[in-house]
Order: structure tokens, then C-alpha cells, then sequence
């Protein structure tokens, strides 16, 4: 999948961005970046529910318990994770030194990698890294932040809105990079977001939790989570708004822009999914719970046979109807409905002619696939997934090994 | 993967087996299977938790809630799932010929499809069928049987088993068929076991259960859970034993003997896997409780970065311990240790040296490798897991489309 990357300049009032090449990378790529608000900045953020935590995410939680922070270090190349004591220490070292160089306390100073699992992080390159980064700060540095943080990834994840809140308009800009859990142990899933606005810490706690379980949470490229993923975001107030409540109508609003910000990242994710030819959205209706839509949704993109049926332009409803149905939700079997691409290829248990069924097939050959299913167990919630397919690229491409 | 099959003859006393095609096939071959006791047996089986159950299985349930049965018709090649009331007529109208021809209740007959599914199960060509199969029944028909139940399978899963119990030597056979769910959507793992001994139903509940959930509810192809799962178990007494307590030593006796014939032919059935090349052990030991053994083995088991890695001959042990990390079970990651093809690759928590994971590599080049996980939880519980590799094979074989 193609989609064309126009680098226009992206800035966020009292930030600074870098990224440089420290050598951590063998191919001499950009592999660190650098992160840093002006002024201490309010804090929240969401890490993998793994309970095999890289260095750096050990280190991320209590950080983010207090709330508040100023800067974040990033490395690619190397995930830190099983890497015991020793990555530990060199996850400090980089924080202490970003924190010396900014002269900002280092508890302020949130790290992540992501790489290879079960390798220590050298700390020779990373410690001119970070020296080079902290001389290279800009506020013109968001783009090469963005590219320093890829691993896999086929192109940078970015994305900004700007919202009227709180009596001013901000700006809210975020980086993402992830493709899937990658070859041979790449590892994460990171997403880093800025914004000028004010926000008190438990609004922005509950902003960032909403906006992730619609977008990063409500994806899956190969439905593995990984040691180090990780959603970080600093609001640092430089913008001056007045606080709003997350209820108010300024509080729908900077919810909905941080929604819709995350899904389209999330989107780009799914895009560039490993050996990913199309991908599709899933929405299914008819659930009695928002929960129990989430479930079957999940259920259905990250089933094999499905991913295998997209890769394939196969509008292979019963493999959908399946999948909804072992996902332990309520659904009536007889009148489940599926459309695929706009056709209904199941309505209310009926299947529909083979005319039909090859209009579908036809429809699925663009790369993207709307795939819509009914529980009709007798409520109205709804919910949304997105997923790539699986292709023999992706196996490909996890399984190649080269030592 | 290649396993030599010698077609021993398989006879359990007091039953008589037919093995037939009928047509519902295209490709002609045998399609419709008769398993059917001299004398009332009693009856026990587990069925699939999807929510969409096929027709049969809708049909099975009640009928095992009452514990007795004598007869099992089995058709492949339509699944008659997702198919209505126009489905279910068919499925109790193969019951109810069964009934009239052998003189017994329809309610003793339980029905089985395996294969398409959304395609209502043709009625002349069961009605055929099942004629048929009721002039071709014999004692020498196990492995006709056993043939007439296979969908893509490459070869019949058969096994038996004689044990000593209540003062005589009783006869345990068992026919499975299954080889992930299959393009395009043929649905099922069915397996069908005779017993001569004499088990009261509750105790037989308690036995097959306990076997399935060492044996089939311990594997993995492609991790989708079909419409149509079933595993039936008659028992017709007709050797005679004095009855025997599950507790007993006996039971005992009889639980591994059952156990073992499952495990059995579990294992070929992930052996013939869609696409398979290699299949893996998992063992994980260490956890607290045997459920959390269990979660883990299979979260290793299921996940696409391990199974890739296993085709790829990757001692890949940084996915291993991140799968085992998002299962959700207590674990100590600082002192994880995992074994490949029996080289520890990382002991408590430390990684092995490029020499010894090329040792590892060596080991992974036949087609069943070994990978043992200590969680390091606290605890001695352990379970097993058995899964085939994720493969270009897989893919091809799942998302080809043909109409």
C-alpha cells in the first residue's frame, strides 16, 4: 500500500523536536528523538497490558503516576526489553543525561525504545545520541522526531488538529510508528502526542484513555502486544486556555479532535501493516454493549481466516459469522447480518444469491474494505475495528532468520 | 508432513460402522458416515462454544443432555451451518431415516456435518447416503467410516486403545477429522469414539471431558473455534465390566488410556494442518495454577510472531516470552526462562549466547521441535500445548477464491 507523505511543517507552541542518527541502527538511520516542552508539562499516558515490561516502560509507569513531565527520549533499533539490570541502567543513564543537558529534574524525563527484544541497549550510542539530539532541538524538528522513531515502518505517522477550547484555539500534534511486531523481534507499537492547551492531569488521563481505546486499541496487524507499546502525551498550557471540564462542550470537542487525530494515525498503522496488501473496518451493530461490539470486532479482524479471505478478495461471510460468533458475545445466529463493501452478502440469516455475493467480490478489490455485521441481539451499541490481512508476505517476512 | 498410515482393522464389540459417498462431495469421494451400537448406548460430548452452532450441533445438544444414544450420522462436504429451518429439516430427516431403518428412537440418533459452510445440506443426496450407509453396516467398517468424515484432511485420524477395567479388558477406538478450518469455509474438527466398556453417563462426562481438555482443547491451526466442533462418545457396555468410580484405579486406568488416544490423534490433526511444515510442544511450567499454564501454552501457541518463527526455524525467544507476557497470567520476567528443542536459550531471566541459540537453530530443523517456558511464577502447575507453523502455504491455501 502506497499513501503519499507531503511533509508540510508541523509546530506546537513550547515544544521542541529532534531526531538524529546515533548508530544504534546498523543501517545508519535516524534512532534517536528527542521530545521536550518548554515548560513542565501535565502528563498521561496508556503502556501494554504485557506483563513482560521493556526497561524504559518500567521506568515510564511510576513517572506517569506523578503526573507530570518535560521531556521524552526515544530510541529505535532496540527494544530494551528482557535485557534485566543492565538495560535498566542504561534506560536511567539516558534519562539523567537528558535531564542534566536540560537542566530539568530527571523523574521529568520519560523514556522508550523499540527494536529487537532481549538485547542490552548499547550505551555508547546512545549516549552521543542524546548529546547530538539535545544540540539539534528545534521547533522545527517534529517531522525528524517522527522519522526517528520508524523501524519497519514505510513511512512516518503524523498527524495535527487544531480545536477552540477554553476561549483560545490549540494545537494538538502527534507521531506514531508500529507495522505490526516485527522481524526478528522488533518490538512496539509508540505514540507520542503534544498540544499547547491546559489541561489538568486527571481530564487529560481520561482525554488520552478515550482516544486510545477507539483508535490503537481498536486495531490489530498480527494481534500481538507487544513489550514496549506505549502512548505518551504532554499538554504544557503554553496556549493559555481557561480548564474545561471533559463534559463541557469544549470537552466534546478536544475529545472529539484527539479521537479522531489517534484513529487516523491508528489508520496509518494498519496501512503499513507488514506485508499488508489491504485492510478493512470492521463495524458491528446490533450488540447489547459498546464492549461486546468491541469484542466480536476484535474478534473478527483478528481472526486468520479472515485476514487470509481479504488478502484473497473472498467476501467470505461464514468466516465472519464464525468469528463473531465464538467471540463469547451475545448474537442471534438466525438473524445476523453481514455486509461486505456495501453488499449485503448475510441479511437477517439469509444468505444472498451468488450474483450478489460476486458484486461483494468485486468490491473487495480496492484496498480498503468496509465490513459491517448485525448481531441483532437486541441492542443498539456499536463499535469499530480496523485490520490489515494476512498475506504471504507477512510470514515471509516474520520468518526469514539471519544470524 | 508425511505419516504412514497402515490400516490395521479397528473393531469395538457391539458396534458396527458404514462409510459411504453420496454425492454431497463433488469430487465423489466418500461422504457420509454411519456409527451405530447393537444395544442403547450411553452418550456423552463436548460441542463448540461459537454461538453459531450449525444445525446438527442445535440437535446434538438436547440429545446429549439426555445421556443415551445408538447411532451417529456423519456428512462431510456441507457443513449446514448459517442455513435456517431449511437446514435443520434436513439434519432431522437424516435422524429420523437413521431411526426408521435401524427401529430405534430418531431422539437416539445425533447428527454431525462437517465442510461449506451457508449452504443448505442437499436432502436427496443424504437421503442416498444414509440408505446406503445402513446396507453397507459392518464390524469392518471403522476405517471406511473414518475416511468418509475427512474434508482436506491429507490422511485418516484413527487410534485405539485396550484397557483393563472392572475385572475385564474393555475396547476404545476413535476417529477424529480436522485440519484447521478450511478454504473457503469448510468448518470443523469432529471426533467420534466407541467404547464397549460399561460407564455410567455422568461418569463418562467426567472422562471425556477431562481428555478433551488436555487433547483438543490444547491445540491450535489457525485459532478459530468452528460451527460445528463435536466430540461424541458412545459407550454400549457390551464387554460386560463391573462399573468403576472415575476416583478409582480403574478410572484412572481408563482417564489415561482416553486421555492418551486423544492426545493421539490431537496431534495429527495439528501434524495436518492447513499448510503445516512443523509443529511444537509447548510446555509451560511454573505458573501458579494449571488455567494459567494453560492460557499461557496456548497464547504461545496461537500467536502469528511464533508460528512464523517456527517455519522459519527461528529461536525466536523474545516472541515466546512477549506471548507469554500478554497472556494475562502471573509470571516473574526478570526469571522467565524458555528452552528450544531442549537448548535453553534464556535461563532465568538471562539470554544465551549467539553460539548456544545457533545450537537452538540446528535443533528446530526437524518437523517437531520442543519449547518448555518456566514462568517462574511461585507455582509447580504446568500444561501443554500443541500448534503447527504459520506458513505461506496457509495463506495461499485460505484466501484462494473460485466461484
Amino acid at each position: 500500500m502506497k499513501l503519499e507523505i507531503h511533509e508540510t511543517p508541523i509546530a506546537v507552541p513550547g515544544f521542541l523536536f529532534a531526531g538524529v542518527a546515533c548508530g544504534i541502527k546498523p543501517s545508519g538511520k535516524a534512532d534517536l528523538a528527542l521530545i521536550v516542552s518548554d515548560v513542565p508539562a501535565v502528563a498521561a499516558g496508556v503502556v501494554t497490558r504485557n506483563r513482560v515490561k521493556a526497561a524504559p516502560v518500567q521506568l515510564v509507569v511510576p513517572r506517569l503516576a506523578a503526573g507530570r513531565a518535560q521531556a521524552i527520549v526515544i530510541n529505535g533499533g532496540n527494544a530494551n526489553a528482557c535485557t534485566g539490570a543492565a538495560g535498566m541502567q542504561v534506560a536511567r543513564a539516558a534519562c539523567a543525561q537528558v535531564a542534566e543537558g536540560l537542566g530539568i529534574d530527571e523523574a521529568a524525563v520519560l523514556p522508550c525504545s523499540t527494536g529487537k527484544i532481549g538485547v542490552v541497549l548499547p550505551a555508547e550510542p546512545m549516549r552521543r545520541g542524546v548529546a547530538a539530539a539535545l544540540a539539534a532541538l528545534g521547533d522545527d524538528g517534529f517531522w525528524s522526531a517522527a522519522r526517528a522513531i520508524m523501524t519497519t515502518d514505510a513511512f512516518p505517522k503524523v498527524g495535527t488538529r487544531r480545536v477552540r477550547v477554553g476561549g483560545t484555539t490549540v494545537t494538538v500534534a502527534a507521531m506514531a510508528k508500529g507495522a505490526g511486531m516485527i522481524a526478528p523481534d522488533m518490538a512496539t507499537l509508540l505514540v507520542m502526542v503534544a498540544t499547547d492547551a491546559k489541561i489538568p492531569a486527571p481530564a487529560l488521563r481520561a482525554f488520552v484513555r478515550a482516544a486510545v481505546a477507539t483508535s490503537f486499541n481498536a486495531i490489530s496487524v498480527d494481534g500481538d502486544c507487544s513489550t514496549n507499546d506505549t502512548v505518551l502525551m504532554l499538554a504544557n498550557g503554553v496556549a493559555g486556555n481557561r480548564t474545561f471540564a471533559p463534559a463541557s462542550a469544549d470537552g466534546r470537542r478536544f475529545q472529539a479532535a484527539l479521537s479522531g487525530l489517534l484513529a487516523e494515525l491508528a489508520d496509518m498503522v494498519v496501512a503499513d501493516g507488514e506485508g499488508a496488501t489491504k485492510r478493512m473496518r470492521i463495524t458491528v451493530a446490533g450488540a447489547r454493549t459498546v464492549a461486546d461490539a468491541r469484542r466480536a470486532a476484535r474478534a473478527i479482524g483478528e481472526s486468520q481466516l479472515v485476514k487470509t479471505a481479504l488478502y484473497g478478495g473472498d467476501p467470505n461471510w461464514g468466516r465472519i459469522a464464525c468469528a463473531a460468533g465464538y467471540a463469547g458475545v451475545p448474537l442471534d445466529a438466525d438473524r445476523l447480518s453481514v455486509t461486505i463493501a456495501g453488499v449485503p452478502v448475510l441479511a437477517r440469516g439469509v444468505p444472498a444469491s451468488p450474483a450478489v455475493v460476486r458484486r461483494a467480490a468485486r468490491g473487495m478489490r480496492g484496498d480498503a474494505v468496509d465490513v459491517a455485521v448485525d448481531l441483532a441481539a437486541g441492542g443498539r451499541a456499536t463499535a469499530s475495528f480496523a485490520a490489515s490481512d494476512l498475506t504471504p508476505a507477512y510470514v515471509k517476512f516474520n520468518s526469514d532468520y539471519s544470524t
